[in-house]
């Protein structure tokens, strides 16, 4: 029995694969509304019917009973958080990850904000955050299978938005506030686009990949400088350096070579190790594929 | 304590990465001429001794005391498969699976062999496999992360040592015969060259990732043709439609631009799902890649 924290685009595709692909049910949901929720999980009809509800109105939706967070946690095993990012406190989502984690609940989530201020306190075998990064791309899974391997480096092209963005400028000869509009359009810009234009977002995920191979990196040690035209083949290069470490999100030129050049909203990431090169790339944004990788963690977290 | 079934290259450097690099110890080593035991696990001075040991002769090492696989079984709690692979049979490695995972030993493995033929038997959560597929690049941990998102096909370089003698005859002009005898002496051909030449490796690797993504396929279903120079990007292409399914391991001209290219004895492999596509390049081959992966997958193990 899952809770669903959020319950924008990624929730709803979500909820929806989860009763289509799984025997799974949904026992509450919450949106910036409040709550709803059902001991026994809601059917596929109830499921349906909150797919109609608009935007932040699951409590008017006339499906289950308007519930506080604490009693929904009592009724559920796993709580998927696809809430907004909040980079100044990462609360809501922080204290409900406490709050779970105490009870005894695994914790699945494509929300970087409490990773990205509070891994060390987070890291769990509870916790389930491959959504993060990468989007449908299982990067996280791949990174947990080096250690001992010894990370040197990682450089990539995190973010699927400012990279949509180049691509437009460089490759189609788009003007650059011309496609920034462009991704607005799409839906594949953060609600606040600083999140993406000022680097926070691959910040973020920069924060969470450094931690998962055991280097602690806070969000504050990122250096970030915004996205800008430096000529062809500008990208938002992520880069960290775990030995020292460093990390850093700034705008630069690769040649047309470099294995991590890619374009529109492919992401791609380059892993040295002390004995190997690995190069992935895989799409870095949508709906579908942030909640294919959400819904491969609950199986995951349900079977431990 | 670990059970190290295996003896040669690879298993050696897995016993010196072991003291190096964790505080895990083996109780009792195997090789083709018997195995040793020693209940409080070995010391790094004995691993030292055992290290200059002839191939096939731990049991004249002087170190710990001859004893029997049931005997060793009950010491310890993992066992390391680096057993060379029989392909008719699996034994004697698959024997030793049954044993171990039945007294509740979790089994960690290199071998391809027990798992291309009795994949479906073995599939336990205490087998990791990871080593089996990418040597270094843990191609398994991210496949796992893939379902439900849909795999529809795999298209990948999966040995290293026939994309080394493609490369060496097309890139660098050496004459094909000339190529294998290069491979042969670098120490990266098969002992039983056929594995390699003839496909039988690849095509264990597209069993094992079949499987590991839920499809059933045999070893024998596997189509295989001989490696043989076509003309330039020559390529020993291993391909598995997981929709009909059919796979195939075959000679086949790449395009330069094909995302799989790669030279020499790196790997590449892309997986198209119905949402994302990804590309994963690695090395694979290497006796220290292998040896770590298995050191992740031993970690694994004991931490569950």
């Amino acid at each position: 029995m899952i809770l669903l924290f959020g319950f924008g685009g990624v929730g709803r595709t979500y909820a929806e694969l989860l009763y289509e692909r799984t025997g799974l049910r949904l026992c509450a949901v919450f949106d910036s509304g409040g709550g709803i929720a059902k001991k026994e999980g809601f059917t596929s009809d109830e499921v349906r019917q909150l797919l109609k509800t608009p935007r932040g109105a699951v409590v008017k939706s006339g499906v289950g009973r308007a519930a506080a967070l604490d009693d929904a946690l009592d009724m559920c095993q796993v709580v998927v958080d696809v809430s907004p990012p909040n980079y100044e406190t990462a609360e809501p989502a922080l204290s409900l990850y406490r709050r779970a984690l105490s009870k005894g609940l695994a914790v699945v989530t494509a929300n970087k904000a409490p990773l990205a201020l509070a891994f060390r306190e987070l890291a769990h075998r509870r916790l389930y955050y491959k959504a993060t990064v990468m989007a449908g791309t299982p990067l996280v899974d791949l990174l947990m299978g080096l250690p001992p391997q010894k990370v040197l480096r990682v450089r990539g092209i995190l973010n699927g938005s400012t990279n949509y963005i180049m691509t437009r400028v460089y490759k189609d000869g788009v003007p650059f506030e011309k496609a920034v509009e462009e991704a607005r359009e799409l839906g594949i810009l953060e609600p606040d686009p600083r999140l993406d234009l000022e680097g926070l977002d691959p910040a973020a995920k920069l924060v969470i990949i450094a931690n998962t191979l055991g280097v602690s990196l806070a969000l504050r040690g990122v250096i970030r400088r915004p996205l800008a035209p430096l000529g062809p083949v500008t990208r938002y290069l992520a880069t960290l350096d775990l030995e020292t470490p460093r990390a850093s999100v700034e705008p630069a030129r690769l040649t047309e070579e470099d294995p991590i050049h890619v374009d529109y909203t492919m992401n791609a990431v380059e892993i040295t190790t002390d004995v190997n090169t690995i190069l992935i790339k895989g799409k870095g944004a949508g709906r579908k594929e942030t909640a294919y990788v959400l819904l491969n963690d609950t199986l995951k977290a349900l079977a431990h």
